[in-house]
């Protein structure tokens, strides 16, 4: 039987449950902190182990984030069933001039960064995982 | 014709189309600050006018972030057609014990919270707008 988490009833997934469902899509949502405010961003990525690389342009509020705590989040949730999965994952970026391409939906973006992760945690919602 | 992000090349979407969009969805994600980082929760919502109510219990972290920065970010992304929109909403929290409840997937949630806007933003991508 899964683990629940105490406060909000949800199911909670192991890192390899999380890694495995990241590796099926390729949009999530990059947190950044800039002025004490945080931002997202919608953001194409692609994993390798557990390390997730992501691009972006010179000049932006995600280079901004170098070297700073950064949040990062992929889900699927069905609002007609009302169930799916959110996995969330906490650490630093880096550069990572020798990252593979990533597939973007912007266009062809010139820097790549490195999610270096401390911690993976993800949740499911209802049957569907 | 549509502006573009001068950056992106994305559409750039204004307030109404937000507003709309943001209308037709009930899970967002809301990002708070803790500590310098950013933590992003998927959350159930509600709008009324430009202000967005989310449920959640008391000692949480999104508790933590009242009269504090957020972000917040609706999206409908199709990986398969590679098209969408994403509309991000920034502002502080406030408590709202006078909002209409929020339909939550995870239960019961005891503290009702408004985001009240400074900025509203949307882009999409591809035609499926």
């Amino acid at each position: 039987m899964r683990q629940r988490d105490a406060r909000t009833h949800l199911e909670l997934l192991d890192r390899d449950e999380c890694l495995i469902l990241l590796n099926g899509r390729h949009v999530g949502r990059l947190a950044v902190v800039h002025g004490g405010a945080p931002m997202i961003y919608p953001v194409n990525f692609s994993v390798a182990g557990d390390q997730i690389t992501f691009r972006s342009d010179p000049g932006t509020k995600i280079e901004a984030a170098l070297r700073s705590p950064v949040c990062f989040e992929v889900d699927h949730l069905d609002e007609a069933s009302r169930c799916g999965w959110s996995v969330v994952v906490t650490g630093r970026l880096e550069t990572a001039p020798d990252a593979p391409p990533v597939d973007s939906w912007a266009g062809d973006l010139q820097r790549a960064f490195r999610l270096v992760p401390d911690r993976i945690t993800g949740r499911s919602v209802g049957p569907s995982t």
